[in-house]
C-alpha cells in the first residue's frame, strides 16, 4: 500500500486514437495494493460554458443536434478551448459565435470535471448579463439556433428533458439559487 | 437542408476501440447542408449516482483517486449500469458497495447527459435518506473511502475543488435548493 492507499501509478501509456475531439490513451497502472490494471483516458483540451442573461432577464440557450445522442437539445453556449487560449477569451468568443452577442463583462463562476471516470475534460463556467447585440457566426460544421427563456421556462425544460445536459442543468440550478437569494 | 436544419445523418460507422469503459466509434455523417463531416462517439452503458443523506442530515461522499485527473476528489456514490440492469437496483447496489449503506427507499430525481459533444453517457440521479448501516464491499480494482459532510461543508468543498465533478456539484446545489424550500 502506498501512503494514501488510493493513488494509482502509471506503468506505461499507449495512444489508441487521435481525432478532432477524442484523444484516447490506454494505460497500464499499478493499483494501491500493488496489483496491475488498465485505465482508459480520453484527453480533452478543456472547454468553456456561459450563463448569459439578456436585458429581459432571460437565459440564452442554443438548440443543437447532438450526434452521440441522436437528439436535438437545448444547452447553454459552450465550446472547446483552442490551443493556448485563455478561458475568459474563449467564453467571450463562444458566446459571440453561437448567439451573436458580445458582452461588456464576463465573470468566472467555477470549473468542473464532466466525466472523471474516463476523461480529464474540465469546463470553466462563466456568467454575463451585459450583452451587446451582434451577428451569429458558426463554425462550418456547426448548426444551431439561439433563443432566450425565462427561469420558469428553463426549469420546465429540464423536467421535460429538452434541457438534458448536466452543465446546462447546473446553470439552471445556479439561476434558481441566485433568484432565491 | 433537411426539415429541421439541424439533424445529421450517419453515412457509416467504424468501431475504433472497445475497452472496459470506453467504446469508441468514428462515424462519417452528412451535415444539414449536405456536406460531409466525421463524428467521434464514446458509447457508454449508462450510470447511476446517489444523493444519500444520513440521519444526521449529512451528505455521503466517497474520496477516490481519479486516474484521468491524477487527483483524489470527493464524489457522490456512483457507478456504471451492468448489462440489462434496472437503474434503481444499480443505485441501491452502488450505494451499498461504495458506502456500506443499504436503504429502505430510493427515489429517482432526474437523468442527465454528462458530455453530449462526444459521448452518450446518461446518468440517472437518485435520492435516499433512509439509510441502513452495513459493510462496504468494493470491486477488486476499486479503492475509495466513504464519509459524510453537512451541507455547509459540502458547499465549501465545491469552492475549494475538493468536490470538482459536475454530478456531485449538481447534487450539492440540489441540496441547497431543497434547504431553501
Amino acid at each position: 500500500m502506498d501512503s494514501d492507499g488510493l493513488t494509482e501509478k502509471t506503468i506505461d501509456t499507449q495512444e489508441i486514437f487521435k481525432g478532432r475531439v477524442v484523444h484516447l490513451f490506454l494505460d497500464n497502472v499499478q493499483l494501491p495494493n500493488g496489483a496491475k490494471a488498465t485505465r482508459e483516458v480520453v484527453k480533452h483540451p478543456g472547454a468553456v460554458a456561459v450563463i448569459a442573461v439578456n436585458p429581459e432577464g432571460k437565459l440564452l440557450l442554443v438548440r443543437q443536434y447532438r450526434y452521440p445522442l441522436d437528439k436535438i437539445i437545448y444547452e447553454i453556449p459552450a465550446g472547446k478551448l483552442e490551443p493556448g487560449e485563455d478561458p475568459e477569451k474563449a467564453a467571450v468568443r463562444e458566446l459571440e459565435e453561437e448567439t451573436g452577442y458580445s458582452c461588456a463583462k464576463m465573470e468566472r463562476i467555477i470549473s468542473f470535471y464532466t466525466t472523471p471516470g474516463f476523461s480529464d475534460e474540465l469546463i470553466h463556467l462563466y456568467y454575463t448579463d451585459s450583452l451587446i447585440s451582434g451577428q451569429q457566426h458558426l463554425d462550418e460544421d456547426e448548426f444551431l439556433e439561439a433563443s432566450a427563456f425565462d427561469l420558469k421556462e428553463a426549469v420546465q425544460m429540464v423536467q421535460s428533458m429538452q434541457i438534458a445536459d448536466l452543465k446546462s442543468m447546473y446553470a439552471v440550478q445556479f439561476m434558481q439559487l441566485r433568484a432565491k437569494g
